[in-house]
């Protein structure tokens, strides 16, 4: 038994067992704070929002996320500090950081961060620098002092060695690797997998020039066949119709919720204190910020099926009860065109007697599964740099013509999301203009 | 769009695409029935109950069990069907009550049914017959009347053919089919694999005796092989230490909750009506029911956690933070000695201040993980019957010394479950009596 | 046991089981065709030539793969005869056609058609009009007479409807559909995979201008994911750089072989009457091919040892006990370079002794995983064809930008061949103009 | 480029990238002695003799296995040395003990082995201590001195720590954990599955006893599952009716050549002389054997597909065009019966025409998953031991009431064997004492 007492082991669908050894300081820092009350909240945040709505394996948490993520960073390490010494001094704040990278999502993760304007990210820091227990676990780390700030630097990306702040959040990061992969296993779907092992054997520090490099042919196809497979993931999953309007119909509930809390004060037949701040804007405390989480989003959206307010509840039944919004592609790229669809649609709705502030909307998607460093861009991103066989140093998209076609690529598109009651009405009207407009 | 209009697929991990066709009457009344509030309402309960604090990855729901039973009892329909031409008659049965057989379930399934005192299928029966969107639908449905009384004579196993029931329900049915090679993928285990489509191609009606049949030698060897699966998921998944002591943290929560609101009635922080009345066995409505869920109940322990009653607070935190008890297998199967072992280990743990009518537990686990017809017993298990290539007809044991062997064996075990503050304590004073006790 | 006699089951690692139905006159004739002398030759011929000596995996025969690609081809059928009557009467026609398009591969499949210049789809309809049992089976055959002419019309391309000879060849065929899926499995590799069923599904006859047509949005990404997957399996299996040095090595034996026949007649230590006729490009009978296979081939090798020639004992020891060539990437693609650089090669080995023609050669690579029909091309690839949600009809190069990219991509790469034991030699004159100078 | 010289990776489509880094002695070891032209010849072997005729998939050879044991036994060497230091010395010698271990195999593995009556480890203990490349690597290999002695010890159980052969081959060996694993993946069953993971790392050396032993209770469920899978793959797929009667075929074929040479001789059409020496029992050297191979037998048995012996020539064509024999279970265990039933099917089939010796055969089969020591026995097996959880150390089936039954099993049966053509004449006389008398 005293064998095995200083080993954890994490059952995990997709690592396998992931083991820690807490007699290795930077494996018992990650014991400790998945231990903390902060860390364990994640287990109540699907890692999908509401996919599965739509795909109905979709079920697991941010808390088994952020474990895979820790583990991968964790072969990672193994592989740069066999090549590169000074790589192990930074073990246990890769570790803590890619452990921690999501411990500020709120309820069903980046839905409603858009709608309520807030950042996850902000979050994590606040959490990590605040009065929290994992605060407390990292001053008490001994082996890497000023671990809290240290996180936090990382990930704001300004920690220097950068790439360390790669290693968790990059174009080529551990964070997708665990994702892609849970994600399409969850799903029942082939679309994300791709050689993960090949892929960290390739992986290299660049000293000189402080980034990662993959090295190698077979590294390189490795990571193309990874960016196909991100592609595919987004076309098919993430940015999946139903997912549109399901993630369109919780934003819009959670718009109706704050406008009767902040119409009608005291009208609202359910709320408690931290949901209310949360909703209308107010200071959250990081305290107060810790109690959010799916649990209590939800049971909110239940008790509103009884509000007074007509309009909260009924889009509170089509939430809990899946009676979700539809969404139809726009045919079209052009602004005035969209907009003048989106009036029409929004006519449509409301002579059926829906408001169309809530029952109509447009959302874009569009994304590149990768993109090269675009010094002009609020965001740029990091480079994929390949070293070849024969010793080129060169950015991705320069080696391979698929990859400069997937950066070349515009993947934009219009959706019109609207009650499944208008479809009929709207085939009529703007059907011409719409893809999809059935009643299923 | 129109050729695809009449087709509504799941996107299963285990099974993968679940396609159901609205044009055939059996699969547009499965589509009607999981459209329904009431089945929407499992997506709210989870699979595994409290598995996931021990499996990381169990974080299933049972609404995508119950779409899996369906499935698969539609593929075993389709082959009992070619072969007995009368089964055809019974497929919407057979197919509503797979999918419906789990609706009765309430929060955190199975563990809060043993602490008070309720039965899911009682439930399922009261909601299929009750006044729902399930009942409504069953009555609507042209091809088979009546289906509503149908569906639960099958469950009460009062219908006849008796195979439809052993379909849905027996040692052979489609319920642990689904659940065994489900459970495997989610927790990342290998245990609970077996050959399921040569399981399902090798069964037959025998009409003669109103039964199922396993029919050859290949099919009698899929068939141990799927019982070994069983006992395999019960040692080292259901029945995990870990998992009685999250069971029975979870039980002793519940039990102190009613008592707060018993014994102090107004006094309990928070609860509403429903919770009240399901918590307190009042005569719940059907409709009341429906609300109680996994989401309703963790949002109430969340509230909890600042609870005046020290009990109460304490329990919760260690549910929701997931600091859950210990459990140490008892070396005896001697009533008088583990009654003497739970008396010294409740002294242990109230001399340490805690309150050991909510401290301390014995749980036994015990199972076969196939028996055969016991007429003596209360619940007598429906043999599985092979019909060997030779043209024998024998219930298993008699085939395989194997499965004779599982079904001697005795597989009772007594569990001490206690705090983990007490470990230190107990191993001093009566550690000989236990196994594994330790302070992680 | 009556029951199942009309069933045949084989148990594929990749498609599970393949049941075929003997009642079912297309199912009996190609169990009958299976069961023949010609078909049960392909058991003794790599699937993949002599990648197993790269992939260890890769040891399957050309026969697993032609009972999996009529078996998708099946698969298909189903799909298409549920949308489109008419395609029940070429279910025969195409069942029988996957099965037999590959039965005229010779020894190590590709490998020796290059070099000796034959053609093994020649073959393949030599043996089905042939005196061979496969012919006496399709002439037996009632439900569609002519059948033996019509799989060669089908193999030809000269047979009306199209979409008949696209299932079994085209840019989207069960050939490559099995293919890609099964050398992945046998490999190991993650490369290979896609989502089948979902293509299959999404494929239907375009009747109006007689071609296979892939419908929808999902079907769409299906689609470019298979493509993703043929480009990454091209890069990291079929046309890795040992496997072309594996491939140069027995291409030089078996030119060696030849010029030892024809210049020294009757001095060849072993060689029987089949062989010598193939092997000098005499007019082989189809009773006399149908000898040939891998078998045989690697038991002349075995003996060529100890042949008197020494550079046919040297390449046959090469080649039996994997002292394989190695190859080297040219870094350049200007024709003048590439032969200089061929020339100084010859140079370095010619002076270390060993023949230059048979111990240095230039190979090159390149392959569109997708093109567009191209007319003036002497075989002009049928286009993909796609249609999308909204109703339009396109070639799948105009809808996504990655796959223009795919088609407008250059693949081709040179490659050096040479004896391990010149790598140091050319390292030191010729390094720079290749990767990969090593001696492992 | 430098850099990964030193690695050499094989890709396993089982264990995935089996990396071997030259610079540690052990496995530069390795790498040298799979380069021999000794083990290169395993490539040449089936690992599953005749199976593919069953089991399309089962095309492997013993070369991938060896390399997996070789790559199992590395890894558990990783957690055997780990818990005891002293484990490391032996890595060496466990790891080309693994690799070599089936070295000394003959064409058709086991097939041939029992009809000419010798034994593979003899052959390769015979092929280690020879003048042999391999020979010449042990030797030199300076860390360990006196390696092919060391090796044949193992081999031979005598050396000392003893668990270093038990690391090989017992009842808990990596030779089985490659196998299972492998044979279910190629042939497509999922029986064979257990959790090797679990399994190595819950074994430890017993030091004391010297003997390895599983550790705690997750150890010994794992192991169960494995001994499990292990009589479900014995039952399903080595002991498969089909591929008892292709050994028969085969097993006849070869003692009708043997007669052929030796009553006739210089008749026989076509025949190399290793293989003669080797079919009648002459004394061969190593560099003989070494010559034989699947290639080499099957080579010739296509050459007697012409043999002027009848019944040669009809054995060679039905194995080479796989109409193999037909395989009934002699439903009796009675030894007089089952002679009786023999000699019955032996008149039948002399009255068609064929002679009985060559025609008719009995086979038992029998075998237990597992065995507890019986020192009584000519080859006692070593028990497998665990240590509870509760610090109680006891062989497994007194542990396990089910692993009990599968000792105590009784599984013999007995087969009878005979040309299809005699299918029906047999069912008229003697089905009563048959299983499976039927024409498919």
């Amino acid at each position: 038994m005293q064998r095995v007492a200083n080993k954890r082991t994490y059952l995990d669908p997709i690592h396998q067992d992931i083991v820690l050894d807490r007699s290795k300081p930077a494996e018992r820092l990650v014991v400790d704070l998945i231990d903390t009350v902060e860390f364990q909240r994640l287990r109540r945040i699907h890692q999908l929002g509401v996919s599965h709505f739509t795909f109905q394996g979709a079920e697991g948490s941010r808390f088994t996320h952020s474990v895979g993520v820790m583990h991968v960073a964790s072969r990672l390490c193994d592989i740069l500090c066999s090549r590169t010494e000074s790589a192990e001094n930074e073990r246990a704040l890769i570790l803590a950081t890619a452990l921690l990278h999501d411990v500020g999502h709120g309820p069903f993760s980046h839905v409603t961060e858009k709608v309520l304007g807030y950042d996850h990210e902000d979050w994590s820091c606040k959490i990590i620098s605040g009065d929290t227990e994992i605060r407390q676990i990292l001053d008490n780390f001994s082996e890497d002092h000023g671990l809290a700030d240290k996180i936090v630097k990382v990930l704001k990306k300004t920690y220097k060695p950068a790439y360390v702040s790669h290693v968790v959040s990059s174009q080529l990061d551990c964070d997708r690797f665990d994702y892609l992969l849970r994600d399409s296993y969850m799903t029942g779907t082939a679309y994300g997998l791709f050689a993960l092992q090949r892929i960290l054997r390739s992986i290299e520090v660049d000293e000189e020039n402080d980034r990662m490099i993959v090295v190698g042919e077979k590294g390189q196809i490795a990571v193309e066949d990874y960016l196909f497979a991100r592609y595919s993931m987004y076309a098919q999953v993430y940015y999946h119709r139903k997912n549109l309007a399901a993630r369109a119909l919780l934003g819009k509930l959670i718009k109706r919720a704050r406008h009767v809390i902040e119409e009608t004060p005291g009208k609202i037949s359910f709320i408690d204190e931290e949901t209310k701040h949360w909703l209308t804007g107010g200071d959250l405390s990081v305290e107060e910020y810790l109690t959010l989480d799916d649990v209590q989003l939800s049971y909110h959206i239940k008790r509103w099926l009884k509000d007074p307010d007509p309009i909260l509840s009924d889009l509170s039944a089509r939430f809990i009860n899946r009676r979700i919004f539809k969404a139809s592609r726009i045919n079209s790229q052009d602004p005035d065109e969209i907009k003048a669809i989106e009036e029409q649609a929004r006519k449509v709705v409301a002579l059926m007697g829906f408001d169309p502030d809530y029952y109509v909307t447009v959302e874009s998607t569009g994304f590149r599964p990768y993109d090269y460093y675009r010094p002009e861009e609020e965001h740029p991103q990091t480079n994929i740099v390949v070293r070849t066989d024969s010793g080129d140093v060169k950015e991705l998209s320069q080696l391979s013509p698929t990859i400069e076609a997937l950066v070349k690529g515009d993947y934009t598109a219009y959706w019109l999301i609207y009650p499944v009651e208008a479809s009929e009405k709207l085939s009529e009207t703007i059907a011409s203009a719409l893809t999809h407009v059935g009643t299923h």
